[in-house]
């Protein structure tokens, strides 16, 4: 391990974290909400505790490997979640316990939308500006890390990827290649954000609030500047405008690049995990809205506005508005079942994505022609490439750890004292990053123990780290040269 | 596909099956309790059925090959199924419609033990020990099946035990190596069961009751003569002979056999799945034991019997007598999740098998392995045997298969109106062949809606086939020539 160029880089990550910092503080001088001194303290502890890290190591250098591809990764998260948390401790119209307070940091960056705060409406426009901020930058973040370290780091099948990423490929080292792609998928990150308030302004937002939920909206985050969230607006074409976001940002942002840079939608036609996303979108937006409908939930109009937001909502793990746990019979369970599906690798979108979903059917139905022609050699195949088994059983590793995780976490939260169906929606909505849950949980996260916030922390962090990358920490031999 | 040779195979078994029903008739007449002409009904019914299916094509020959195999053993527990709901349907003390004696029939034979009927207690003898022989010729119909047959379909990873089954091997040809196996198997099976019954008898019970118990403890099928079951003896002694049976009982009955043959406990000591099934036994108690009495819900002593008794019949998946759905806080749910754990491969146990879970474990292990020396060849090594990738690649199919059933039958059991607890755990009691659920199926299954016991009859099937010899007939690949 090369603690010293870790360090390195963390300090160099936080204070350009810290100068985000700086955002809210125009937005509370341009409102004169007389908030700006607590990210004024926040920015002041952010960028020293930066400097203060990188100072001692700042000549150091030395190529990074994938074992510290692991730390970086995690401590990233776990130290921007921490400094981003002091400014919402520090709110004078918050007053957040310290838990409170990380939770919702956490909550934010990793683009979970789970939230302790009500009372939205009333808040001071820089707090809530801040809130969509760090969904966005988290927004980025993951999309870079999921295109450009993932891959390398080879978790969970995303190998895969390795070959496809933009920039100039270079193993086992990380650092100019990532810079390369960072920039690329910055770039289509900020058009699409600019393209999505924009639409929202038209639509009858202001300026404010059409660039506050485009933040949260291409972030698949769920924050909003009200507590109706986007259902607020009671308008239609709001809520349409924030379902096609949605599915653009939980699409592969590679792809999106590639058809951007050549010019030409082929590489969306030949994608097979697109495919399946959008397939299972359609499927599902369908039983949705006809379940809504036939029921006479709401009227037909209503249901299929209500039933297609909903489903994407979920189903990106975006977790808008969601009163998908207030729908009859079995919906809140099948909305709830598709946010494990997610969005495609490579998007804002959580849960295990859909290029592993896929990759698992695809090996389960060769298991099954296995059994019925024992002796035939079938390969599994995604579009024309053949998956390594490698991949696969990376893949099949990642679902199992997924699945023992939430058990583990379940268990805990039970153990609390949280009923079954708040336990079993919380962990599910934070594992998957969807945010909502069900229960006690539905609305907001506010009222639940301590103990059972500091799990649900644990398990945002878990889904958006894709499981292994936390994991990988905790095993002695991670920690042996 | 050979349906004249499947269909003479299936008609013996129906006629072999059709004599057990004689046994009960010897019950009713020795108890005079006026029962026998149900029972001689339903002889006449399956035997007729049985030597009409065999008649047409008793002269058929052809060696059976995998495929075959498929289609006989699911055929063999439906059929079986069908025709042991006969006598329940015309019994004169119970009433039950056409669902309900199927359920209990499929209840019985895959030795589930979820019930519909309640007031055991004042039943005809004759009808309550023809519950328990279900269970019990269930019991080693799965160990014979476990043991000789899915190790050559090669079923989710059981590849892995084709060269240990006992008999003389013969790939590809069924017949003459199942017969060996099956009678010594048989042997196994009846000495443990008259151990025992006559354990039982010692302890305080009649030598009828001693029998019945015998019969369900050794097919782990939890089918009681009384509603208390086990508890209405409210002796420890009972309960500890029940806890070693089932242990006893949830080992592979290969592995006993190889005991037995060679009079040394070695093949015991070197076998890492019974390793595995015992530590957990231990430390599952030990939580149970802890955790009951630190919580005052029951007394040291009684926390003590109940915590081991409770633990050991939920993860064996017996499920006698469970109270274990009024245990507090998080032990239902730690209990129920044991049951995923189950019994070891060919036992009567159910659930996923402790080698299944052995084997995602070390795979677990080593994906993580492989994310920290990305180049280093890792073999997966249970006891001194290095496990096949293709063995693991059927068992992660197995576990996808078993997770994907689970959440489809989960969705369909709320649709029909269960609420959460009840849907979620009477799929999960049902799957791993558990029996007793929590919420509205504690007790027993009379109370939910008829689609729903359908879909949990599908359940207990699937289960007990190990997903795939059910699912590889549902596909149209296994249909074509
Ligand atoms: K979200
Ligand atoms: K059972």
């Amino acid at each position: 391990m090369h603690f010293a160029v870790i360090a390195r880089v963390l300090g160099v990550l936080l204070m350009i974290f810290s100068m985000t910092l700086l955002l809210p503080i125009v937005v509370s001088l341009w409102f004169n909400d007389h908030n700006y001194m607590t990210f004024l303290w926040g920015f002041a502890v952010a960028f020293s505790a930066g400097v203060a890290i990188w100072l001692p190591v700042y000549r150091s250098k030395a190529d990074l490997r994938t074992r510290d591809g692991f730390l970086i990764t995690a401590l990233f998260w776990l130290v921007l979640a921490t400094f981003g948390a002091v400014p919402l401790f520090f709110s004078n119209g918050l007053d957040l316990s310290v838990t409170d307070a990380f939770f919702e940091s956490v909550s934010g960056l990793t683009t979970t939308g789970a939230t302790v705060i009500t009372g939205l409406d009333t808040l001071p426009p820089s707090i809530l500006f801040y809130r969509q901020q760090l969904q966005w930058f988290g927004g980025i973040g993951i999309i870079v890390i999921a295109v450009a370290i993932l891959p390398m780091l080879g978790i969970g099948g995303m190998q895969l990827y390795r070959a496809e990423a933009p920039g100039p490929v270079k193993d086992n080292k990380l650092t100019p290649r990532i810079t390369e792609t960072a920039k690329a998928l910055f770039t289509m990150y900020l058009v699409f954000t600019f393209s999505c308030a924009l639409a929202y302004k038209i639509a009858g937002m202001n300026w404010f609030e059409a660039i506050c939920h485009a933040f949260s909206t291409i972030a698949n985050g769920g924050f909003s500047t009200h507590d109706a969230s986007i259902l607020h607006y009671e308008s239609p074409a709001i809520m349409m405008i924030c379902t096609v976001f949605m599915l653009i940002a939980g699409v592969n942002f590679a792809l999106h690049f590639f058809v951007w840079r050549e010019k030409s939608i082929t590489h969306y036609v030949a994608d097979a995990e697109l495919k399946f996303y959008l397939t299972w979108i359609v499927i599902g937006s369908v039983i949705t809205v006809a379940y809504l409908a036939s029921s006479k939930t709401f009227s037909l109009h209503d249901s299929f506005y209500l039933g297609i937001f909903n489903f994407v909502s979920t189903m990106t793990t975006a977790g808008f508005a969601s009163n998908y746990s207030s729908f009859p019979s079995f919906l809140p369970y099948l909305l709830f079942l598709f946010a494990f599906l997610g969005g495609c690798a490579g998007s804002t979108g959580g849960g295990m994505k859909n290029i592993r979903v896929l990759l698992l059917y695809k090996q389960g139905m060769r298991e099954i022609h296995r059994l019925i022609h024992p002796n035939a050699v079938i390969s599994v195949k995604v579009g024309k490439i053949t998956v390594p088994d490698r991949v696969i059983e990376a893949v099949w590793g990642f679902f199992a750890m997924y699945v023992v995780s939430f058990a583990a976490m379940f268990m805990v939260l039970m153990a609390t004292g949280l009923d079954l169906r708040t336990a079993f929606s919380a962990v599910g909505a934070c594992i998957t990053n969807l945010g909502p849950g069900m229960g006690e949980v539905a609305a907001h996260y506010g009222d639940i123990n301590s103990p059972a916030k500091w799990v649900l922390c644990f398990a945002m962090l878990l889904g958006r780290l894709e499981v292994f990358t936390l994991l990988v920490l905790l095993t002695p031999a991670f920690w042996r040269r």
